[in-house]
């Protein structure tokens, strides 16, 4: 039984002193917030990014615009602070932590790196397997201990954002599964890809569904075709969802995941709050089945959690509003109705 | 002559850790910025927003789903800390300041307000002209000294925002003279008319452009239709131009200020970045006049520059990836081409 009522959120909300619904998106955050919290004096306390890196095996069939190489490099470039996701996460007091989940190269042990590697990138899903099953529950449990831990230290909002050459081919082949979407639907430019080079990708990715074949459970799913990284975030937010954390949800490959967390629980959804609606033109579609409209629509395509970096001071402020603003009788206004 | 050229602030932009162009929106705020300071260390300094507020005569004429007291209310509920805009300037540390433009009360002059009240309301447009040009003087040596003392204090970014129950009549008949527009195009329900209202407000606004005949100049389309705190804004953002400030355009009111002063100095659109894009149906025409797409689209309709305070965390963001992020060669990541 959940303490507080839908009718009694909503009411705090419509009391604020501004016209009804004047906030928009803001209130519906608000609203869903609350709800998820079960209060009416919502709270984000000690604000976590988890960024997972990860290769694919995919991407030797040429498949990105970059050299696979720049996975590992970025890694060490978000330990140096260099990267985007540093930038925004120092912006706004989120705590950064990185996660080799399987990047194709030997990281330091020394390195603030969390070291989960599963393996040196993923099997090429053109010739087999993604990943096996065991490698698959290595990045659950991986998963589960690291959100637990977050929850341990006061943690109750988290950021999943990623980095991995060839990923956008992994989520356009989960989404074309999950969804039972056709390809062409799914696959974009990823990190800038011509449009020969997207051609190309389309048809690597129909060869990847000829060999891997008619796939519709979510742990198979990522098995065949998912990536590490994906696989970690999957389990992540279902394990947030379950500590009661909110869980923040960047672009198209995030979003990829939270598609099957939504699937093997579907309950999970109420966790998530979608940052940012990518310029791949699969994103759209997972936003509309899950029934979400992304916080901020900036045309960007970096991942890395920068969506949820950015959005974070506007769910902040729907929480601020809420706790904050005066409602029509404490501060003597008319409402409309007076 | 400018510092900098245009292609040294692209490469800066280019040059960063990501893919070209993956920053989206966020890369034209750096480039406008960089741009209109002419440098390639961008720097936002003291941010203020200044809420104008005034009331409008043609307000009596029932225009507006709420009683004209609440504008005066909404300034007590200012001062007293309660209204969305507090919570949000006080979130992202921007000074606010309220200013007493032409309120239909009197205020303590205790109160911590700007008191540069023109008149208790301008006159029902409906009948008379709204203000007359000794009025219209006044609202521009305000607005002039308004800025002139903040540019003093160091600051070098304004937010724009107002409250004036009735404001987006006189917006939509501004833009309506400015753009040549149909009226129908430029009126929508303000802070939540019903389709009956609606109606009436179109009724109403178009026996006041019969009333008013054709107007051109921006000066006397502010005389004419305007309100104390859109002449104000209006001269405000000229000022802040010419003083190399960066200005905040809030939504549909403070658009139709903006419209006004890009008008009068063309030049004046390099300082504006366009926070969110109202609900109003009238202000897509604006924006897409000025060629602007605004930072958010939250689907919010308050004003009191809520659109500006909650934008201003990206446009920070814009200025913190140009001076933090580390170069594909600082980071030793393999760019696209190598």
């Amino acid at each position: 039984m959940p303490k507080v009522s839908d009718e009694a959120i909503q009411a705090l909300i419509d009391n604020k002193t501004k016209p009804l619904g004047a906030l928009g998106e803001l209130e519906k955050i608000a609203f869903q917030v609350c709800r998820f919290q079960d209060t009416l004096t919502p709270t984000l306390s000690k604000p976590h990014m988890l960024v997972f890196a990860a290769d694919h095996g995919l991407a030797e069939s040429g498949i990105s615009a970059y050299p696979k190489e720049v996975t590992g490099q970025m890694v060490l470039n978000f330990v140096q602070g260099g990267a985007a996701i540093n930038s925004f996460c120092g912006q706004h007091q989120i705590a950064l932590e990185v996660i080799d989940a399987g990047v194709d190269c030997e990281f330091e042990p020394s390195l603030p790196i969390r070291h989960f590697k599963v393996g040196r990138g993923t099997r090429n899903s053109l010739h087999a397997p993604a990943m096996t099953r065991d490698e698959l529950e290595q990045c659950f449990d991986a998963a589960r201990q690291l959100v637990l831990e977050k929850h341990k230290l006061g943690c109750n909002v988290i950021g999943f954002g990623e980095m991995g050459i060839g990923n956008t081919s992994s989520a356009a082949l989960i989404e074309h599964y999950a969804l039972n979407l056709p390809l062409h639907e799914c696959v974009g430019r990823g990190t800038g890809l011509d449009s020969v080079g997207l051609d190309n990708k389309l048809d690597i990715l129909q060869k990847v569904t000829a060999a891997r074949g008619n796939l519709t459970d979510p742990t198979e799913i990522l098995e065949q075709v998912g990536g590490y990284e994906i696989a970690m975030m999957t389990r992540a937010m279902l394990s947030a969802h379950e500590l009661n954390m909110l869980v923040l949800v960047d672009g198209f490959i995030a979003s990829s995941a939270a598609l099957l967390a939504c699937q093997i629980n579907p309950s999970s959804r109420k966790a998530m709050i979608f940052c940012h609606q990518s310029e791949e033109p699969g994103h759209q579609h997972i936003l509309s089945t899950l029934r979400a409209n992304s916080v901020l629509k900036l045309n960007m395509r970096l991942g890395e959690g920068t969506g949820c970096a950015l959005a974070y001071p506007l769910i902040e402020s729907a929480v601020r509003f809420v706790n904050e603003m005066a409602s029509f009788e404490d501060a003597s206004v008319s409402n409309k109705n007076d």
